[in-house]
């Protein structure tokens, strides 16, 4: 039995633009126990005081089988456990885990901690009966463990022992700098296992790219717990991944250790906690990103058309991924007709117009334009090369003003001229800035023609920079998301304007919406 | 001896979003080649017309120890060597070592190939033999070896030997498809060490995450060349990255890969690929990244500061990184203090301000301000919580319009008010767009009282939706990065604006250069 530790809402906010709101380490808890984690470290209750309010409200959720750990320090030196505020601050929190982490390198104890090797022995045995007997399941993170066997095992074995026998439930090993190799791991844990009683469990990071392979040399070699994060955020170069370390330890070494449904999840889990953390989800991610499974020469393209195992090493589906076929310059023809397919369009070799829409995507991408995330302007694109495309609306013209007085926020107003149906609109609007006054004004335009346009709203809107040597003159890429509530759609524009990027992919998201995705009936 | 062989000009390509002019891969051959490369796999002179100037030109830099690579496929099914055009056309090249790849798979030999498994193997023999004889040097890309092993241990062995008596000076054994693990592959590689006689390579993917380790295992049975890409670059998830295997060879392990020098060169290596790939440089990536020794938590940068080993597995300086020391949040004093000494302002404990300082930081970090990219606006604010800000001049008023007819592209114009040492100035300017059309209404209206702005330009322009899924009325942030040819400087603001936060990053912007990287003597 493998138990797995998540620490993405404790160590993982440690990595650089990283902050979670008390609802949004809530949600996180949520989606982490329904992909099956074993124990969610929510916090540091002694260090912050927005980590008491989660303790307070994950209570509520009422999880079934994960249970939360709160996180801190061992005892200060010199004090006795029963006056140190941290470790009352664990009890206090109400978690059913109490993981603190102590010193087992004597460089740290020293430069760290100041203090003597015997009283660091001392803080850590005290601070584990402290918990155990306030009825908690302790787990002691042996920081720095690596480094400290490596400059002095005796010592790191002893504070290892001490905290066994203080009653510890778990002893994680801890390769706190990242700079161990799975040589070294696996020999080590060999060894610690031998001269121990207590569970291993296993924390590394990624310094040197091996945190994942470290985990896994160190579950070998029988350790039970690993300890890692979502998407391996963490400090530097973040924590080890157990988005890969899942699927890693479950289909490629056999060990149960999250169920076919839950594994199911992972992919939404972690792309979850990036919007949350507000980050990019890593497209090149093993297993979960969104390239993971992505193929762009026509070689493997038309390989994995015909049996999927010639470039896949597993089933994507396994993990809520997908396979995807990339729309690119290097392209050939199946991957275009593979894309058509999926978009519902049929396109077959005698078709002419297949060669002419491939050297319009490469012209257009070579502009600065991105189908693989714009899947809705490329269906346009396609349904225009074979003449279907039904124009809902033209611009006569727009004008957009914003207006800035002395250190005040500015206003923008767009105003707009249409033709919609052979009538001319002309209307106006103001919004939050020069893109969101053009958004209000069109869709005040449109709404008495296409009143289902009332369902479709933005769901993100991003800016790229592609130029960014030419300053505030550089070409951009803006991305737009839109949604009526079941699905959403990409679209895409390019220019060194951004109000003209903007306006390219705001007419393709709401001419796509109201042909394919708007319901007039439900008007 | 361990061999480097990089594939960043050509598996590299593979990735998402990569393509590189000739220009482009002759700069990166130069730097690679500096870096201590000992083979740089150019391109596939069969497949791709550039490639073949590429290799015309790469002569011309004429290399002292770095051997040019030209990559391709064994002959086609039922055809001799001779006649085919793709070997030709790698002997054409004129690069030092051919490098073919051929099917060790059953699998891929009747589904992808659609031939015998006896016909593959006189492909193989064949094809290097023609290259032998031509005087090349022969390395031999077993494409997916130990899924092929895997299935059937026998041919894949098969194919291996008739490789070697061909006279392939290198077996490289590729998983091509990156689901192995290192357990397996340390056995195969040990296996196949025994039953062949020539020298055995290593190419590995990161569908697992685990390529690093794997090659490493590999090297650690018995191989002595490494296939891998800059930063991992290439399909899917990427593959071996060199710019981890080098430092864990030669740091972690002992093996003498590259020089000192060589290695120090490393980071500058790795940012540069990113840069001509025009892809932002992994901030998180082992070794090389810009986060991989940034420290955020105050814990660590107090210990850090008083001994690195503390928190860093290596010297940064060692492969070219530095030490960064993050503020943020999170940050406690030890991170500003550091941070002020480095931006050359003294701040002191007793000094009242530093507690204030911190405290303004966190919430307008908290409103999405970013200073880690933007230390000159980080230096002005504290320069403001000292008294010391000196305004140099204000805004009355700025009026931007952006008018669109029809289908043409936009007119932006930007009208603004300032006042100048007691002086108004009333000017205006067009743009590529609203945000140029403000900077240069600006500079024009500044040019008078400080000539040495015309010093000053702006080097990148970057725009990040905070909050995407309130679509267009989204905040953004702005990071503007400006310099004076010899340095650069980054500045940042935020609003829902885009306007208002390119105003407040630019406004910082051109306040710092003033006042401290434009000299007025230079005018």
């Amino acid at each position: 039995m493998i138990e797995l530790y998540d620490t993405t809402l404790r160590d993982g906010t440690q990595r650089e633009g990283v902050s979670f709101s008390t609802e949004d380490k809530l949600n996180i808890t949520k989606k982490l126990a329904a992909a099956g984690i074993d124990y969610v470290e929510g916090g540091w209750p002694g260090s912050n005081p927005k980590d008491i309010e989660y303790f307070r409200k994950v209570r509520e959720l009422e999880l079934e089988n994960t249970k939360i750990a709160a996180f801190g320090s061992t005892r200060r030196p010199g004090i006795k456990a029963d006056d140190d505020m941290n470790l009352r601050a664990i009890v206090d929190s109400g978690a059913d885990v109490a993981t603190i982490f102590g010193k087992s390198w004597p460089l740290h104890v020293k430069e760290a901690l100041k203090t003597s090797l015997d009283e660091n022995i001392k803080m850590v045995a005290s601070s584990i009966e402290y918990l155990k007997a306030r009825g908690m399941e302790v787990f002691f993170d042996a920081e720095h463990f690596f480094d400290g066997y490596k400059s002095d095992s005796d010592y790191s074995i002893q504070v290892l022992q001490a905290a066994a026998e203080a009653g510890a439930d778990c002893l994680v090993l801890c390769d706190t700098n990242g700079g161990s190799t799975p040589d070294e791991i696996g020999s080590i844990v060999r060894v610690v296992k031998d001269k121990v009683s207590a569970d291993i469990g296993i924390h590394t990071h990624n310094d040197a790219e091996l945190a994942v392979a470290n985990s896994l040399v160190a579950v070998r070699e029988g350790a039970v717990q690993v300890q890692g994060t979502i998407n391996g955020y963490g400090e530097r170069c973040g924590n080890a991944n157990l988005s890969s370390l899942i699927p890693n330890l479950q289909l490629k070494y056999g060990y149960q250790v999250v169920t076919a449904e839950q594994l199911k999840r992972l992919t939404a889990t972690s792309r979850y906690v990036s919007e949350t953390a507000n980050l990019l989800p890593p497209a090149h991610m093993a297993y979960v990103g969104e390239s993971a499974f992505a193929h762009k020469g026509g070689i493997h393209v038309s390989a994995v058309l015909k049996n999927a195992s010639t470039y896949e090493h597993e089933d994507p589906e396994t993990f809520g991924n997908q396979r995807r076929v990339l729309v690119s310059e290097l392209s050939g023809k199946s991957n275009l007709r593979y894309k058509a397919e999926e978009l519902g369009i049929e396109l077959n070799d005698q078709n002419e117009n297949l060669q002419e829409v491939l050297k319009k995507i490469k012209e257009l991408e070579h502009q600065g334009y991105y189908f693989e995330g714009a899947e809705a302007s490329l269906k346009l694109l396609l349904e225009r090369a074979r003449g279907e495309y039904e124009k809902l609306f033209s611009l006569e013209s727009v004008r957009i003003l914003t207006d800035k007085k002395e250190t005040n926020d500015p206003n923008s107003e767009a105003t707009i001229k249409v033709l919609v149906n052979g009538e001319r609109v002309h209307t106006a609007a103001e919004g939050d800035g020069p893109v969101n006054a053009l958004d209000k004004a069109l869709r005040k335009a449109l709404v008495k023609f296409y009143p289902e346009i009332k369902e479709i709203a933005l769901v993100d809107y991003k800016v790229r920079v592609l130029n960014g040597q030419d300053g505030t003159a550089a070409k951009v890429r803006v991305l737009i998301e839109t949604g009526n509530g079941d699905e959403t759609w990409g679209t895409v524009g390019v220019s060194t304007n951004i109000i003209e990027a903007s306006w390219q992919a705001l007419v393709d998201s709401i001419q796509y919406g109201i042909k394919f995705k708007a319901s007039k009936e439900a008007v």
